[in-house]
């Protein structure tokens, strides 16, 4: 695809990644009509689909590593990269619910729009949630059957790499230490240095964030080293993604955010200008992008687009 | 095993299940200490084990139908099946831990012990059922790399099952029903007839249920047929289960069950003896273990400990 942009990369991705969805996602009468409502609210709500776009975009760049000029090589990696790429979106989409709830976070706008718990009630916005959750490892598993045994090993891979991402030592564990350092969790406070952090962040968002590329890689049949160069790609590009959204919620206004900016200051949460001021937090940030350019010159996985997600991420506005 | 009692089973597998879960559920530094307290707090809090029971007693029949005589078969399906079992307990554990949130069933007490939402506040609460979820995926996938190509093909049916059983189409689809019914669904309040309420609970417990014994049968290489047979055996057991849950809390106390008793009429819920009656629900459990008996007899898995659990349920007072 001779003059594809990273926009037109990013367009393409996020419709196919919806198109996806619209198909995949459980229709009543299979489900109960107000599940379904639920989890087509939140996930239909406009998000960036940075998840699912690292999915294909380290599926792609595996699979023009092997074969630079072979399109039908990328098309079969984008393929059967689909559905991960979808799962993890339906995962993010899932914590975003839970996150929202006025025991958690207590956000009412998200992407501009009324949060879950709003629009149908914190319980189902809670079942939404779990719904979600499971639907994104019932897409994992999908048809198990092929010629090519080495998919269904490939997918039991990706499911495992996905659960221990979203679980306890993940994204469930960031998001129980955040609570304890915003002081919402029972009689267990907890302080975070700069050092806690960032280890935080690693767990909140940082693990689903390497997982997607790891995933994307292990779909496209990246062999270890290649998949550990997406992961070390990845886990500088969570933390700038990490470091950048303290600095909008600082900077931003809720218009562009389509949620309630100032909110991390206004609930004592610890944030990177917090602690390091906004300057040296964009320096930060920087480095991390620097770091990723260095990892993907190193691995062979220059060509394709995630450096430009790089780029795009650092400069992002929303 | 000459002799073995069905009660000496139950203790065994329980016995096994218990060691294997505290083997594999994470630990601190992997997991942050107090996620790590909340979900062992849920976990070991002394459940029948009912889910893991059926998945073993399933991969023992199976096992026993395809060769009477061969102990070492017996231990194989087991071990195979162990890690199928312990993954159904976490995602029963998590989903009780949701349900007794104060935003949707607000039980306090649950196996006589405060329930984890009173332990560590509604936060942490919501976040380990989320973690215990993906823990249960996690296990499902674990060490996939074995000489037998088969298994990984079966975990990824199981995968798929336990996903399916546990997401909108079957027990959150069923919890969000139930909590539509009792009138805790913003502005979306449904009235349950005999049919509704069925069909209500075949999601909401008749569906992991059935994975469970579908699950174990999986692991132990049953066919098609064998499955389906083990499907159709847990779906009656599933709704003798719920009935007799039903009737319990009408005639049960405290101090047996471990719950609030009488809690379904207090809160207006729909259940079996209000719509049948106690005699006729009685006599609705017991023509669905009679045909749990049948299934057994004409799949020839007859052997093993399929029916004394169906009988032992029939007969539980708590």
């Amino acid at each position: 695809m001779a003059g594809e942009t990273l926009g037109l990369f990013l367009e393409r991705a996020r419709t196919r990644v919806d198109h996806a969805l619209e198909a995949w996602l459980p229709r009543p009468p299979r489900v109960p009509p107000l599940v379904s409502e639920a989890l087509r609210y939140s996930v239909f709500a406009g998000g960036k689909r940075l998840r699912p776009v690292l999915v294909l975009a380290a599926a792609d760049a595996v699979a023009r590593r092997a074969a630079p000029d072979d399109e039908r090589r990328r098309v079969e990696a984008h393929d059967a990269a689909l559905p991960t790429a979808c799962a993890l979106e339906l995962i993010h989409t899932y914590s975003l619910v839970h996150d929202d709830l006025p025991v958690m976070d207590n956000d009412t706008l998200r992407r501009g729009r009324p949060t879950a718990h709003v629009v149908f009630g914190d319980g189902i916005a809670i079942l939404a949630g779990d719904g979600l959750q499971a639907a994104a490892f019932e897409l994992l598993a999908r048809e198990p059957a092929t010629a090519d045994p080495r998919v269904a090993e490939r997918k039991l891979r990706t499911i495992l790499a996905i659960a221990q991402a979203a679980g306890p030592a993940g994204m469930v564990g960031g998001q129980a230490l955040d609570l304890q350092a915003a002081g919402q969790a029972k009689d267990r406070p907890l302080t975070l240095d700069a050092d806690g952090l960032r280890a935080m962040h690693a767990r909140k968002t940082g693990a689903i964030i390497r997982a997607s590329a790891v995933c994307g890689g292990i779909m496209a049949g990246a062999d270890e080293p290649l998949v550990s160069a997406l992961d070390r790609y990845a886990a500088e590009l969570g933390l700038a993604f990490q470091i950048v959204d303290d600095i909008l919620d600082v900077e931003g206004d809720a218009t562009t955010l389509g949620k309630t900016a100032g909110k991390d200051a206004a609930g004592a949460k610890p944030t990177y200008p917090a602690l390091f001021g906004l300057e040296q937090s964009k320096a930060l940030a920087a480095e991390c992008i620097n770091r990723c350019r260095a990892t993907l010159d190193e691995a062979g996985l220059q060509d394709g687009w995630l450096w430009a997600i790089a780029e795009w991420m650092l400069g992002r506005r929303s």
